[in-house]
């Protein structure tokens, strides 16, 4: 295994950063590894909007529910599923819009915008800064998108937070490679078994540095998963013009 | 612009693989890579086949449009947004299963899925072995979906090729950065002007080594989006459950 790759598993989501900005060299070098990676059909349907308001910092870290780190980080960027270029091109040439608003055409932007970042994510991480993805702008999407006037087309799909940590949490033990991992098929008989993977999570999560907890994977996913969190995602998709469809 | 960093930028697609298969220890490291990546709220929605039955290969790769170069190298991967384990802790749990099958958890699953799959494509590339996501496993949702006995609560989202390159493109020039980055909102204004990237990109396609072609990016955009594609992934999503609510 390449230090490169080595360094990918030394990944944890910091949640606790100096006050320190970024250098403008620092935030191009990021912005062109977000701008480096593969696109569908080479659509680039991503946009990133980078904070640098204190207001609108407050007002967006207070919608994530993450204020402390989203505020105090060197810089925050929300990254933008988009469309709306495409859009533009599609009417000034005088064609329909129904293969872009269609659910196949969201989701190559969602995956476009994710890949991006996470460029981003590993750009930071090599130069030893922290990041964290913050899907709290999820929260509010209405708002957020009234407050970075986005157009039709488009949807603010998460922040990231990119910041010198102040502290880190020790690696999270993964999913067993049998739990996720499989050859051919859905590995449904190995995947019958997360007792093993009770254990370790529980182990993680009772001896973490901060924020240990008793709890396990299987119980903070059914935690998780048991309230139906933002809701009105599908309605709001709507009003930009997708059509779920 | 650290080493790590200008390597993200040497990014190109790859589709001319030589037929070398891939040593245990490299498909080891680039799982564990996938495997080390973010996830929201630590949820890993996400599992990852390996297809190593010839005939399985055969039939996913005439399914992908793709065949030539998905059929030859060194392996070929199956990212599938994955939210059953979860359905199936809810379930054990009596709970109701609204929470996970809505359009927010969905997209939780298609982010973490996609943040994966780029930390094994980085992964890859530091090893310089050459990748190319394949959004063609959509073509066919259903049989893709059969063929690899995928669960309700999940969705095959993507293949990714990865092997020893045998030819390689040129790095394509991206959106200029006023096109796509912008500070505290949208860029309405920066973004009106296409003109110069068209030029840009008018360039790059007719004088790259292979697939030269008369276009531009605006006007393979408006032919990619004229059409409707996929115009089944969302019944598929619904009868895998997600109620895209």
């Amino acid at each position: 295994m390449n230090d490169y790759i080595k360094k990918m598993t030394t990944h944890v989501s910091v949640r606790d950063f100096k006050d320190i900005p970024l250098s403008p060299e620092t935030r191009k070098a990021l912005l062109t590894a977000a701008r480096s990676a593969s696109s569908s059909h080479f659509v680039q349907a991503f946009s990133i909007i980078e904070i640098t308001d204190k207001t609108l910092r407050e007002e967006l870290a207070d919608i994530t529910g993450s204020a402390p780190y989203v505020k105090n980080t060197g810089t925050f960027y929300v990254f933008v599923a988009d469309l709306y270029r495409q859009s533009r091109l599609l009417i000034e040439n005088n064609k329909k819009l129904d293969g872009l608003t269609n659910m196949e055409s969201l989701i190559v932007s969602i995956v476009d915008t994710s890949i991006a970042a996470q460029n981003m994510a590993l750009a930071a991480e090599s130069m030893d800064l922290g990041i964290c993805y913050i899907g709290g702008i999820r929260n509010d999407v209405r708002k957020v998108s009234e407050l970075l006037k986005l157009p039709k087309y488009t949807f603010p799909l998460f922040g990231l937070t990119v910041g010198v940590p102040a502290s880190k949490n020790k690696v999270k033990p993964r999913l067993l490679e049998k739990n996720q991992i499989s050859e051919n098929y859905y590995p449904h008989e190995q995947f019958a078994d997360l007792k093993e993977y009770e254990k370790v999570s529980k182990e993680y999560y009772s001896s973490r540095e901060s924020n240990q907890k008793q709890t396990s994977w299987s119980e903070s996913n059914v935690a998780f998963f048991e309230e139906i969190r933002r809701p009105e995602i599908a309605a709001f998709l709507k009003e930009q013009g997708f059509q779920l469809n």
